[in-house]
Order: structure tokens, then sequence, then C-alpha cells
């Protein structure tokens, strides 16, 4: 079986610790593998502006001793002629060994899969998915709290556009850890993901209304969802409407997970998120909290943290190299994972739906992608694309 | 000699066929060969835009173990300072082993092989010519046809504006093939090319009306010019205006070359194409016809195509890298060829004509390139850089 | 302590020195090398267009084996996403093992050397320091000239925003050459540089009006600082407004160092500088003059000089990748320079002042850099990373 990467749920949890494993091994001492992927050849296919991801997923190939041919920037790529996204990935493919992509439109890494004969990973596709940051993401939680399962996390921000935590979410409840998703109303994590959380054997979700944070927001309603397993969930509602008052009071949160607003994604006019500050860090529930951002930061993080030990998003940063390193060597058949693939599930097709996400790959100029929808439990039909429930029509 | 490839013209029939038998040889692993140019610099010149020709070039390299420096962004390069296309090359050439050079200027490519110290390889140089392309696409033919004389090539589409049917048509008659060159009125091939096709011995070009494809064109009168031996020469005009009728029912193509509508060189507004599709395909001519096109396509070629195996053109771009490592190989002093280099004509000066094709390197902003007139046979003047005829002054 | 290169006062003349014995071995075949910076990684951060310096250092290093990661499109940056200068350097830091950056600000490489944890090296902030362009132009002028010391060098063009003029001039004083600034009025060598020069031991400053380049330049009152020693110093004013009359005419020049006016560092309207031609090469100060440019250059050198052999300055571009080679070696800890780095001189702070320069990187949009003023030499207070003069405020 091919060995793409286009969204977390593609991996086993056994297959994301060994990714680890191999990672901490690697990053001992990053020079010494130069040789690795000697005469292997990585597509770096970037039709959306990158800087951190691209030049992350071209250290690592350089580290490896595999070579790269790359292709960021949109206004001189052969998309700017007309080309579709599936010709640009049949060609790039027929180059190389292996293409890394990242596209503006949901769903295009599963559809460029669909067109390459050599691996595809997702370099982070529209407001869908960003699997390798997700890597980083618990890669830097593990060596941070030395395990991934019975981790409290909470998550802050942007989460409606911020793709990062819509995989990170899904990995974490997988991995048995509880998540409480605390946002301003707009900016919720949005429902296709909950529901997706909701899935997993023992996990509910509740809603509920943040008291002990008013500080931070400056106003008293902070909407959030939890999401942990039926002993350990708070008392809240099942929808937003009858959300339930909750204190962070007698709970420690093992990490905050911070992302800065996806403006340049639909979150409208940019405006300031409330700041993680030193006073944020004092408050009770905090005091032994690891702070993560997918970076890069806006204004959500004042600067006086980077020097406080708990400010771990730099440290995070660094770590996307070696576990990248771990996922190209899987991905080139270098090395293999115990229970690698978890085959997407065939969901069920349902007819009279269609997929309304503008952002989605079967609206995508010139793309010519089949509408396919499918059913998921709970009678939600999704697009098969970008996961985002279809309506009828 | 300077090892350049600025025309196909530059290299003997011998020359194309010896880098063909070295392509065949490395494609047969392409992962094998990472030694064969260590230590070797290229330097990637790409002054307009372009995905697919950079990458393969750039994949070629780096599959021959060479290393590779890139600047693909016209907006930020030195030519944005203000400097000239010879100061360019001069330092770029100085810096590396060998330069590869895309350009929007027709005749650029030759004007910065005179200011190199190393092999200059043109990847493009305005409406004029691509020879690697054609190189590609002769591979594609010898690889699919099993060999390069005696066939029957179709071009279509854009081949006014389409560089690349121009390169390729001067190799096709030149290996003994016939082409049947069928356009719209306005984007029929250009009077310079067809004045050099007809200066092969026993080469005759003939203007004529081809009955049977008003089904695609949807008129009677498609307007073409065929181009063959005397002995195979159908009875057409001499000119456009005594073009006689022409059926292809009798004769099949061996395989039909498309290109897109060259809207950023000069050829007007967007439009439409005639629609390559599966009706054509099944038309009595056509039945065995493979189909290449130099990609990328708009919508001339439909998609319902892409899965029939006479559908060549994946196959073919992604024998741009074998091709590209063989022509690399040479230019870098490697691998010798029997009979390289044709040391290009030195035509007759003419005096009181100058060149006025507006994309000519002699009217490139900044750069002080001398006009250069020279005579052709039919007595024709031509510029010696864009070799568009010249007109008296 | 951290090999960075900052400013060329970073390096000790004993360090400059091994640096071209170290180039002069590296060049005597550049293919030679391949293996000495293997596994080795350079980040190369070019936020401000540039061609010819990022190609040089990206040839350096793949001449030496090493690998490089490259972001060099502002507009698709980080950075184009309201990153700070400072969290992208330590980002990027973190995947490599060297930063090569280029960034509009002024001071910016002593900043970003601040929060990276391996070497930075400067390819030219704003209008302040280009130390590696002076490495490549004292390089050239040793190999040309067979010394460095006891030299003449005229500095002609835009001395007032041309940024390798200021490291050059403070590198050719420190090194016992004298130099002769020329310039227009409003393009003179600024007061910053000019006082750092003469803070040299016996070095002197003098104002005076070159008689014997009227022709030159077309007007009577051709301004100029000459820089040299007390016992060779020309008989000038203190400032400009007693300059004093002073003639070529008895002197030789060993070389000439022209730039082009730096229209996009504010130097105004474009306008044509006073062009170097044949004539003024015949003249007679100039008979045995060498020419340097450090290139692109624009109307201000004649292309009928190209083939004087004087003319020194595509030469001087190709010396640059062999004494980037050498800095590369140096820097990475490969090669070690004889009395390598002279720490920057701790400036008594001055308060009550703060830098005005707009373009320095305090004022960078986003970027909070505390404002460092300290006293220099003759009591001027000045900016500790623009090193421009500091007003009371």
């Amino acid at each position: 079986m091919k060995r793409d990467l286009v969204a977390i749920q593609d991996l086993s949890n056994a297959a994301l610790v060994g990714l680890m494993d191999l990672a901490d091994t690697l990053q001992r001492d990053l020079r010494a593998h130069a040789r690795e992927l000697g005469g292997f050849l990585m597509g770096s296919l970037f039709l959306e502006p990158s800087t951190r991801t691209r030049l992350s997923f071209e250290a690592a190939m350089a580290r490896l001793g595999g070579r790269i041919i790359t292709s960021s920037d949109p206004a001189t790529s052969s998309a700017a002629k007309g080309e579709t996204l599936s010709d640009t990935v049949r060609i790039v493919d027929s180059y190389v060994d292996l293409v890394v992509l990242r596209h503006p439109a949901a769903g295009a890494a599963r559809w460029a899969a669909r067109h390459a004969g050599g691996p595809v990973i997702n370099a982070g596709d529209g407001a869908h998915e960003h699997p390798t940051q997700t890597l980083c993401d618990l890669y830097a939680l593990r060596r941070e709290r030395g395990k991934l399962n019975d981790l409290s996390v909470m998550l802050y921000g942007d989460l409606r556009y911020g793709r990062t935590t819509h995989s990170l979410a899904r990995a974490l409840v997988r991995m048995g850890c509880s998540i409480i998703a605390v946002a301003e109303d707009d900016l919720g994590l949005p429902d296709f993901v909950v529901h997706d959380l909701v899935r997993q054997p023992g996990c509910v979700a509740r809603h509920v209304v943040v008291d002990d944070m008013e500080d931070v927001f400056r106003r008293r309603d902070v909407r959030a969802v939890a999401i942990s397993s039926e002993d350990t969930a708070p008392a809240g509602g099942e929808t937003e409407d009858d959300a339930q008052p909750f204190s962070l009071k007698d709970r420690s949160v093992d990490a905050i997970y911070v992302t800065r607003l996806q403006a340049e994604r639909g979150a409208g006019a940019p405006r300031a998120l409330p700041i993680l500050d030193h006073r944020f860090l004092t408050s009770q529930p905090f005091k032994e909290t690891i702070v993560l951002h997918p970076l890069p930061r806006v204004t959500e993080i004042a600067a006086e943290i980077d020097s406080d030990p708990r400010a771990a998003y730099f440290r995070q940063a660094a770590l996307g190299v070696p576990i990248r390193m771990a996922l190209l060597m899987w991905a080139s058949g270098l090395y293999d994972l115990p229970l690698d693939i978890t085959p997407p599930e065939e969901p069920e097709p349902v007819s009279g739906h269609r997929c309304e996400n503008p952002s989605c790959i079967t609206r995508h100029q010139g793309e010519s992608v089949p509408e396919e929808v499918g059913r998921m439990p709970g009678d939600v039909p999704r697009c098969q694309w970008c996961e985002e429930e279809a309506r009828p029509c």
C-alpha cells in the first residue's frame, strides 16, 4: 500500500509512537544520517505561501542526504497557466520519489494522492488538515510531558480556521487525552471535528461555560467544548445552547496549545485574540502548564513568556525536523512502522447531498473533482474530500 | 567547442539519437546515477515563470548527484534592479559549471551563450525555441513508436506562439518524418519556420484545406500546411491563397502533438481551442494515433482521454527527466556524442534591414544587442537572434 | 565564541588575510572540495530581493558539499503572516547549522545574531553593512594588486546608500590604505562612517574639492573626502564648508570602486550617475587603475569598458564564491583563523537619546527591539544596531 499521509487518522496509534521513537533516535545527532536517503528525490510543491513547513521538510530531507526540487511560488507556477492540480501532481510525481504538497483547498491532498504513483504527504490543505504539524505537536508534548496518554490539553485561539487544532484534537482523543477547546464564539472547534471525536469509544463532548477564564477573555461567556472519556467528563450540555458552568479550579492543565487568528482563511477582519501573558500563566490551573504554538504567532503570546521555562514553542518548532525525518524514512520505504496505515474507512455513499464548503477542492477553479458524499456514524453525510458536512440538494 | 544547446539544430541527427540511447540506459533505474555529476554545479536561471521545465532540469541534475542554485522569481532578481541579461549571465556563469536559462525574449539564449564561458542550455527563449522540450517530445515519440523516421505527425493547436512546435517541426523533418500543421487561421505555423523546413533536401511544403476535420473545427475550411518529401507530398498550393482540398482518409497519423493557446505570448484574448476528445480519436485517421502534449494543458484535451492508452502525454512528461540527464552528462563533458554539434551556419550578413519582432532580445529593455541580420536561402533576410524575418529600413 | 559575521569590524586584519589565503587555496580547483562540509546545513534567509549574493552563498555551500534550505521571497514568507524577525530567526536557526540573512532593516543582522544559537552571517542589512561583499572586494583588490596595504582607492557613485562602500572604507583604512570618496553632494559618504574611520590611529579625513574631475561630473564642484594617514593626507578642510581644492594629478589611483544609485534605499528619484567610460580611464590618474564594482551596475560603467583589461568587476564577482567558501569553512568550525573575532567594543550606554533612522531595525514593523544607544569616541552617541548617530529626545 502506498505510504501517503493525508490526515493524521491515516496512522494508527502504534505507528505514531513508532515515528516518535525513531525521531528520538535521529535527533540525538542530526548530522549523522546524511546517507540514509541518498539517491532519493523529494518534490516540494507549495501552492500556497509557507516558510516554516517547507523549510522544515526540506531540512529533514537534506539531513537524510536526499535531494529536493521545490516549487513554492504560486504566481510563477503551472497553476498560473491554468493547469489543474491533478495534472501538476501527476507530472511532479513522475519526476520524483515522493511529493510533499501544500494547497489552499480543503481535500486537495486526498485528491492529489489519487493521481500520484508515489507517496503524497499533506503539508496542509486549506482549513482541513495539517498532519505533520500534528506529528510535531504530539512529539513535543511527549518530550515535554514524558507520555501521550492521560494528559489534559487546552486548545485555545482560532479553533475554527486553525487546521492544526483539528488534526491535533483527533489524535489526542485517540491517544486517551482529554481536551478542552476554548475560544470566542465564532472561532470554536467546528462541528465536523467534534462529531469525529465522539466516535471514539467512551468519548463524550460537553458544551460548557468556563467560569474562571473571564479574566483572560474580559467577559463572562467563554464558550468551550470539553472532550474526554465518560468517567472524567465534566457536567456540560449536549449543545451550545445548554452549556453548563464549569470551573478549571480543581483541574491541572498539562499543556495549552495556542493558535493565531487565521485571517487569511476566512476568520474575518484582523482582530486581537486574548493575550497569553504572565498573569495568565500564574493563575491556578496553569501553574505547571507548558505552552505550545504551531507558530508563527502574531500577538497572542506575549514576548515576556519566551524566557519562561514553560514556553515550549521554540523547542516544539525544532522538533519538526527529526519527526519529519522519521516520516520521510517511513514514506520512502526505508523504515517500517508497526501497523502502519489504517486504511481509511470506506463510508456508505450518500446521494442527494452536496458539499457546500466554498474552500473545498470540489470547488477549486479548473479542477473537476467528482463530488463524493459519505455517511458518518450519527447519520451525518459529509464530503469525502474536505470532510465538512454535506447539505441536501 | 563549448557544449551549448540553444536550438535543436545545434545537434546533429546522430547526436539526437545518441542522447536518446543514453537516456534509455539511464531511465532503467533513475536512482542509480547519483554519483555521475558529483561536484558539478548547475545554475538554474528562470527569468520567466516556469514550473515543469525548471523542475525537470533540477530533477535531472539531482538524479545525477550534481548541485543546483536557482533563481526563479523574475521580481526578486537582479534584472529587477536594472541589470542586463549579459551581465547576469556572465556572473552566474562564473559561479557554476553550466547555466540553464529561460527568458521571455526570443534570441536570449544565443545572446547569453556568447557571454558565458561554460555551456548554456536554452530552457525556452520567448516564442523562439525550446529545444529540450523537443528532445523530450522526440524521445517520447521514439519510445511510443519504436522509431523516429518515416512517421506522420500532426501538429495541432497554437502553432504560432507555441515555440515547442517550432523546434519539433524542424527536428521531425530533418529525421525524415512528414508533418501536417493544422490550426485556426491566425495560429498557423509561422513563415520563418516553414521557410526553414523547406531548406531540407527534397522537402516541400504544401498549403491544403483539410476536408475531414470539419467536425472537429465545426467549420468547413481548415487551413493546414503539409510538409514532407517530394514523393509523398500532398497536392497542395504554394501559398495559402491557392490551398488545395486534402483528405486524411487514406493516411494514418502516427502521432498528434497538441499545444495550448499561448495567451501570455500575444495569442490575444483567451479563447477555447477545438477540443481533442473521444469523438476525435475514434475518427478514421486517428484510430492508432498517440497523443502528445508538452503540457500544461488547459482545455484542449478532454480529461476523458487521460485513461486511453493512446494518451501518451504523462508518459512523455516523465521522460523529460532521463533525456535531460543525458543532455547534462553531455554538456558537462562527461559523455561524448557522435558528431555532436553542428556548428550553426554563418549566414551572409545583410545590411539595410532590421528585426521588427517586438519580443526579440534586440528590443529587450536595457540590453544593447547588436542587430545582426543574415540572408537565408530563398533570399529571406532574418534576424540572427530571434530568426524572424527582417524588414528593410 | 559564536562565529557570527555581522560587520566587517568583527574580523581582525589577520583573520581577513587568513580567509583570503584559504580562498586562494580553494579557488585553484573549485570542484575539489565537495566533501568538506558534508552533513552541514545552511539556512539561506533572504527577506529582501537579491540574486547575486544569495546565489554566491549557495554556490559556495554547494561547492563544499553542504546542503541548503532557502527562503527568498518576502511575499510568501512567515514575515507576511506577521511574524517578527526574532521568531523567524530562532526557528530557522533550530533547523540548520548556520543562517545567512539578508534583511531590509539596518541592524537586523546584529539583532538576529542575538536570537540564534548558531552562527549568523550578514548578507546585507539595509543601508548598514554588507561584510561578505567587502570580503569579496578586498580579495579582488589583493588578487589584482598583489597586496592590501599602501593602496590608493577611489570610492565613487552612491556612497550614501551603497552599504558596500561603508564596510569597504572601514576595512581599507584599517589595512593602511588611503581612500578618496568622490560623489555628488547628497550621495557622499555618511558622517557615521567617516567618524568611524578617523578613530583609526593616525588617520585623518579632509574635505576637498577635486579639481580635475570636472570633466567627468561636468561641473566644477566635486565634493570629496580624502582619508589617509597624517603624513600623506591632502590639505583639506575639517568640514564640508571649508573644503580645499585638491588635484589628483600627481597621485596614482590603484583602484576605483564604483557603485550604482541605490534608488530602492531612499536615494530618491532615479537619475543617471556620471558614467565611467574610456575617456575617464585615459585621463592621467587612472592610467593604471583597475575598476571594481559590486554589481549589478545600471549605466554607471559603460559597456565599452568591459573588454579593457583594467575592468576587474567580473573577475571580482567570480571571487565571491571562493571567499565565501572560506568564510563558511571558518563559521562552521571546520577551519580556524588567527585572532579571528575582534569582540565588538562594549560602548558606554547613553540615555536621553534615540535612533531616528527610519530604516533601523528598532523601527521595523512588528519587531520590539530595545533601543540601545552608546557613546563613540568623539562624544557621538550612536544606535547600537544601525550605527547611525542618535539624537537627543
